[in-house]
Formats: C-alpha cells, sequence, structure tokens
C-alpha cells in the first residue's frame, strides 16, 4: 500500500485530532462536525477539514466525522496499527521524566530499551527497564525490532548517539537535545528541544505588546 | 511594524536554521549557501531558499548568504530580538530537567520563576530558582513580565493550569503534558508531548519494513 503524501504540518496535527477523538469515543461519541473539533482544539474547522479530506473523503455534510471510523482512519496513516519499539538514550533527569511516560503511549508504541554511557548508571532500573551501556544499542535495535528513539543526553554527545542509532537502523529519531543533528540517511529527526521549541513559539508574540516605559499593555 | 505572515511549518524550521548559522558564526564564517546549508541540515535547498524569501529576498546568487545578517534577520522575524522572560509550572522529573536547558537559552530568552502546588516542593530551588506557589502565579508574571510558559505538570492538572496561566496573560505555552489544551483566547499553544511528537514520527516509518515472519528487511 502506497501512503499518501501528506504535510509535515498536517502530520503534527493528526495527534492533536486523535487524542481528541479517543476521548470523545470514551465518552460513548459516535459522530462529530468539524466545527466542534474546530470549537474545542481552537483550530479552524476549514483547516481541519481540509486536513482530513487529504487522505480521503470520509466526512458527511450535515453529520459530520463517524468518530471510530475517523480514529481508525488517523492510526492508520500514522502507521500506528502496527507494534512500534522505541529507545531512549540518555538516563539523565530527562531521560527519566520521559520514560516515566511510558504510560501514555498508545496503540503498541512503547519504550522498551534505555541506553547510557556513565557505568554508574547502568543495571540500575527506570521505568521497569534495565539501563544498559550503548555497546549493546546495535543488538538491542535488531533483537526488538525498535524503529524509533529519543535523544536525552548532552547536546555535545548527541550527534555521535545519532550516528550510532542510525548506524543500528533506527528510522526515525526525536532529538531533544539541544543541538541540530545531521545525517544523510532516510532518517526523520525532529527537534523536540526546549529552545527551539521556545523560539518557534516567541514568533507568536504580540511585538506593540510593550509600553514605552516597559510596563505591558493588559 | 506589521511582521510578516509566516507558515507554521516555516516557523518551526527557522530555530534550526538560527542555530546553524550561530554555529557558523562562531567559526568566523561569512556567507553560506543555500546548499552548503541545505547538505548539513539535511533539508531540500530550494525549501531553504523559499522559506527565506518570505521573509525578504536577501541572499546573493552565487555568493549565497550573509550570515550575520541572516541571524539577525531571523532573530528579528522571531522577535527575539527582545528580553522574553518564561514561567514553568511544575517541578517534578521533567520541570527539573527542563529548567536545567536554562543554560541553552539565548537571545534573552529564559526562565525566571518556577511553580508547583505541592507544599513540599515550594521554597526549594531548581537551577537557581524557588519554587513558588501557584497562588502567586499572577502577580509574577505581571511583576516579571513574563510572556511565555511552559507545562510539565500532569495530564489531569494541565488544563486548569494552562486557564491560569492564560488568565494571568500568558502568550504562549509549551505544553509537555500529554493532554490536549483547549482555549478560546488568542494564545498559542504548542503539544511537545513525547507521545504526539512519536505518533508523528511514527508516520514516517516504511510500512513495508517487517517481512511476514515479523523480521526486519535489513
Amino acid at each position: 500500500m502506497k501512503a499518501p503524501k501528506i504535510s509535515e504540518a498536517v502530520v503534527r496535527r493528526l495527534p492533536v485530532y486523535l487524542r481528541y477523538l479517543i476521548h470523545l469515543q470514551q465518552m460513548q461519541v459516535k459522530t462529530v462536525s468539524s466545527q466542534q473539533m474546530g470549537k474545542t482544539l481552537d483550530i479552524n474547522p476549514a483547516q481541519i477539514r481540509k486536513d482530513l479530506s487529504s487522505f480521503g473523503d470520509f466526512g458527511k455534510k450535515g453529520i459530520g466525522y463517524d468518530v471510530d471510523y475517523l480514529i481508525e482512519k488517523i492510526r492508520q496513516i500514522l502507521k500506528l496499527d502496527q507494534e512500534i519499539h522505541v529507545a531512549l538514550v540518555g538516563a539523565g533527569h530527562l531521560g527519566h521524566a520521559i520514560s516515566n511516560y511510558n504510560a501514555y503511549l498508545r496503540d503498541n508504541m512503547r519504550i522498551v530499551a534505555i541506553f547510557d554511557n556513565d557505568p554508574a548508571k547502568q543495571g540500575k532500573t527506570i521505568a521497569g527497564l534495565v539501563i544498559q551501556p550503548l555497546e549493546e544499542l546495535k543488538d538491542t535495535v535488531k533483537q526488538r525490532q525498535i524503529r524509533l528513539a529519543i535523544i536525552t543526553v548532552p547536546a555535545a554527545a548527541a550527534q555521535a548517539v545519532a550516528d550510532q542509532l542510525i548506524e543500528a537502523g533506527i528510522e526515525g529519531i526525536l532529538n531533544f537535545a539541544p543541538v541540530n543533528i545531521r545525517t544523510d540517511a532516510d532518517v526523520k529527526i525532529y527537534h523536540a528541544d526546549v529552545t527551539s521549541s521556545l523560539q518557534s513559539l516567541a514568533y507568536y508574540l504580540n511585538r506593540t505588546k510593550l509600553n514605552s516605559d516597559g510596563s505591558r499593555n493588559k
């Protein structure tokens, strides 16, 4: 099956839609309109209709979308209808915090291995997983069929870790280290570090908000 | 000054360009071509040219972009040429980890206050900041002119915290809680939680990679 080509912006919104729809499903809601979705998610309903139509037209005018069907469809598009194993590299504060998110990962996606190159951490357990040395990365990725990885090591170590992950066959990386990761390989890298995210958010600030005396206009 | 309208995808890429350009600047590099940028950042050079032209044409054919000027321009577009104070709510593992990122925040952007509703945490210090009770949020946001906030509280508490932040006058929220945050206010919300990010990444997985016996094709 050839997957439809969707823009990165849409790919970013689909998990937001999915979470909302699963919430509706849990409340036994059967159909939802783009108006309702838009109001709850603070996204323009026309944008939602456009996003969803980009992978097939399955909303019914006046009735809206079938919640169960839309969930199934989004999971299919995002390829969440298969088991996806994730590795985490870097067992510091951030790695700790993120491994605790495991409970929230749905749809057969979960962190199955944690690595750190600090011998003092190796052998200890986080979120039920034993911290392994990086030397075991390649074998573990193969054995556990790990396809995605999360990098939570310091900036200086991130590129070397990414190189090892890609060499081991990882297909996508969520990078929390505050550094750009380079690769020639066909691997998708998301920069999820706080610095970049805050810098993007700053774009939406209102420049005229400060008065000449430095006080704010509200 | 009316800021140019840029798509969210471009706004997401600008910090990646900025970090790379600052790195070049530190190495005394004066000009850079979209080809060089594209190769290093693994982004199509045509995409880079398009992104940068969307806020004015300032690359020179055959010479490339002036590094210093491009940095200045991107900082201006992202509104990083002003002081931006950030609040963090939730002093757990994740809050701890993120407050340590403060050292990486550049361009006058920094976390200036940390809040947690757990009395056992209040008064303690993280990254040089005293953890305050949420009751002090509104006054502190005003006094410290805080404009952005990071939410690192558990899912169940996130919406209430967001409501308080928006009520206090926050203009943008980086939400790490694995839950959708709703608002009618003109506040930009980025969902940065690991679940959504991994779900988006899954889209780029190769569906045909698993063999029928479950083994991988490499």
